[in-house]
């Protein structure tokens, strides 16, 4: 089988393709994201741009080595009512970010990039789950930012650890909120790039 | 801290409580459930049904220990167009339960209930979510039920696992999916036990 590469720093990323059981490598991308998120105002727009920026600079480290391999690159990010919210840097970011979305309802949307080193072909596409929190004291708030669950999340929270206390429901892809919409994966490489991932041995 | 006990044999609960950084014990109830699923024609009555009875079981036991304890019961079960779905016994009815519900939208309901050694209170509530599956080929179904995934799941699936490939979209809580409605845990323990799970220690 053709080696999966994914072309992200993510734990969430990469526990999402253990846990189905998909076998892969990654390569970690160095994109400078702050230059395209001064260029695209529409959340969508952006995600989409930054996971194909990411394929593609794996795509060229890739082909310089001689390897020959299936790229994955995902970006994910949160808007609330139009607004972008990316990742916190600090915890006073991280709490003004939860202190938003309490009692809320946000969109978490992921681009999803797909390439070959050598096929021309890239799929792009994204995803869009909507979040409802509820409602939270800052107290609570505080003491969620110390499990540091923030940390390179965006929207500073973790669905499957202790946000889950608070995440009331959500109304799309689970795993789309984690940072990769799987059944997009799934389609996307059954149908453009012939590769069926029920078909695969268990990493 | 008084004593968590999770009245439940489910490695899936363990974790979710786990991932949230609250400390618990375990406490294994032996409940003949044939004997309550063929009195409730309703899944919702039926889930609540045996989460109380688990946690009665529970709390009898730990109360004849001399154990003060708070305790969590559940259980959990899929409806598809009112027909009440539980878990396979063999790869034939793990197949047969994911061949009806693949392409479908069905219900995973679970029961919760709470109570304490030291307390005739018992709160008993229910949650639901919708969960949306792709149509997947039967050949795909087979190589899905060879993960093993299936043993011991209502629905013969596990959304965090491989089945996130074909898990469209749901609408609900995701924890609800995985076994416990973790925000409904949160809200019950803060509101009824006087109990805040953002204010624990973490396990």
């Amino acid at each position: 089988m053709k080696k999966i590469i994914l072309a992200s720093k993510s734990i969430d990323r990469s526990e999402l393709l253990k846990k189905a059981g998909i076998p892969f490598e990654k390569s970690v991308t160095n994109i400078d994201e702050e230059k395209y998120k001064a260029k695209y105002s529409h959340g969508n727009d952006l995600v989409k741009e930054l996971a194909k920026v990411k394929a593609l600079f794996a795509k060229n480290k890739l082909i310089k080595s001689e390897l020959d391999a299936l790229i994955v690159a995902a970006d994910s990010l949160v808007i609330l009512e139009g607004e972008i919210i990316g990742k916190a840097q600090t915890e006073e970011e991280a709490f003004k970010i939860i202190k938003k979305l309490t009692g809320r309802t946000h969109e978490l949307i992921t681009g999803i990039a797909i390439t070959e080193t050598n096929n021309p072909k890239i799929v792009i596409d994204s995803d869009t789950t909507f979040v409802q929190f509820l409602k939270l004291s800052d107290e609570e708030i505080i003491q969620y930012i110390k499990t540091d669950e923030w940390k390179g999340r965006a929207g500073a929270y973790s669905i499957n650890d202790k946000a889950s206390l608070f995440i009331k429901k959500i109304n799309g892809s689970s795993s789309n909120v984690i940072g990769l919409p799987m059944h997009k994966l799934y389609k996307i490489l059954r149908t453009e790039f012939g590769l069926n991932l029920f078909h695969i041995e268990r990493a």
